[in-house]
């Protein structure tokens, strides 16, 4: 699985940095996921290997216009690329109606299909190679985290256990070990039941606007990555005010209380300059972080390419 | 007069040119208006010196995505960046509508005023420095251009007329020269009739999507540039069907029979591309419009830069 982020800017994009959007990516084939959708999305992923031909769901994680402005360009581009296969939508459901709004408005008529699921009824979700369970977050809009379990793990055959049901070997077999559950002998075989896995599922929890990461205690089991926003540090936060915000310390100290190996900070404000030298500088959220957080730390850029391996090993592709 | 290109694809974004946007500077001052506002125009916008806090205006030619989709990211920008004073939009009718739903829907609250005036009802409008005429085009949705001419020109006070008028010099000389009509012995004195100006007002004409160049004949009366939409060339709008474009040379040949000297070509198809010996290349369009207009002919780039003196000159700015 990879995570390429596309946006890593708060509330507007800067010169090094787009607003919100985070593209997961299978590990077999090319199918993908995106995760908000800020203006400027659909341009990011032009500089990437990402098709809209491979894009099997958008999750929005709440209405505010970083995270969804790009929504109705990137459908129509989807749309002229020639995309014909219906394409899921997760989002608050305040979300379908300014989609409609705006199609209509605007004269857009896709050539595929939409299905919205809203993100409000808190839907567990499984599509052909992943499960996604949806989490409430606490924000000034209903915000949501997506957790992604992946579905299809390598895993072999438990012979010994399928000879004594006397399950013959053969299409059956095969059937069994690529996921698939099978009629024998009148009975409905579990694929999973038969298979023993060599690895935990690989799982990443990608969380939205949020001022309270003890909420995603739940979410976190068994994930060996978090994705969250950290818009400040705290001495900044208390400036800023109540606006449903995390700050570094507060993220990272929850990861570290849930035992999370791996934390990937973003969703910046502006005023935090790339230069160590700046200040405020990012490198003020990773010291923060740093001190209360004893796992692996990353504070995403734009274009920052992550992987995560089937073995549970999480770490930053080098750029081209 | 200043001349920005923010976008010059037709439809989708790439990798070298954004939609449709484009900057109309005034000659003294950081003053700026805003043609058509397609998604990611405020991310070029940070490549430029243009502030949000100088934007006196915001036109849309119409509602298609491509030159519209920006909006919301670009006022949502220029609020948080502090912009307190109002703003004019001067849009087709469902623009209005289509913002209101999406300030709705994403919970923005601008910190300043929006004023819509309505593009259907071809207003003719007076900035500070600028008078801005509309002109009504074809298209598949109601489509606009706008004239815009500067209202602030050099001129030298008519001493004589001054002197047999009786006149004293002094602050009435000075008022009349910068422009402003003033009282005199019970009689209201138009200040362009004691002003000798220097040269002819500078005029910009500035189209949305149109397959009629004819129907602006009376926008380009006394003007020196026409910006105008060339999507294909004219055996590729044949193969594109009706879809309510130009080609090159049908613009070029309007362009020369109204001898309007300078033409500047904009919203390319995406698949011509910018290498000459690419098929099909831009320069297929420079060409055909080349074969048919004797006057100087521009080819926007995004980020390309012209300028319009005082005394009519037109020219491409040499880049950074």
């Amino acid at each position: 699985m990879k995570l390429i982020f596309l946006g890593t800017s708060a509330g507007v994009p800067t010169k090094q940095r787009n607003v919100s959007g985070v593209a997961l990516r299978e590990s077999k084939g090319k199918g993908w996921y995106l995760i908000d959708c800020g203006e400027g999305t659909q341009h990011q992923v032009l500089h990437t290997k990402l098709s809209f031909h491979s894009l099997k769901a958008i999750f929005i994680t709440h209405v505010h216009g970083d995270h969804c402005y790009g929504l109705p360009g990137l459908l129509a581009s989807a749309g002229m690329g020639g995309r014909t296969a219906p394409l899921t939508i997760v989002a608050p459901a305040g979300i379908k109606a300014w989609l409609d709004a705006t199609f209509d408005a605007t004269q857009l008529c896709l050539p595929f299909a939409l299905e919205f699921i809203a993100s409000d009824n808190l839907p567990s979700l499984e599509f052909e190679n992943m499960a996604v369970a949806t989490f409430g977050l606490s924000h000034r809009a209903p915000s949501y985290a997506y957790g992604f379990t992946e579905t299809k793990m390598d895993a072999a055959l438990d012979v010994d256990k399928l000879a004594q049901k006397g399950i013959p070997r053969g299409p059956l077999w095969g059937q069994l070990k690529q996921g698939f559950d099978v009629e024998f002998g009148g009975e409905r075989l579990k694929s999973h039941e038969f298979l023993i896995f060599k690895h935990k599922p690989r799982k990443v929890v990608i969380a939205g606007d949020n001022d309270r990461p003890d909420l995603l205690y739940e979410a976190c089991a068994g994930a060996q990555v978090l994705v969250h926003e950290a818009t400040y540090t705290e001495a900044m936060a208390e400036k800023a005010g109540d606006v449903g915000h995390s700050y570094a310390k507060l993220v990272a100290a929850f990861t570290e209380s849930v035992a999370l190996p791996n934390l990937v900070l973003t969703h910046f404000s502006p005023r935090y300059q790339l230069s160590p030298h700046a200040s405020p500088s990012i490198e003020d959220i990773r010291k923060e972080a740093q001190s209360v957080y004893s796992g692996s730390l990353y504070l995403a850029r734009d274009f920052s390419e992550y992987s995560l391996d089937k073995t549970g090993r999480f770490y930053e592709v080098a750029g081209e």
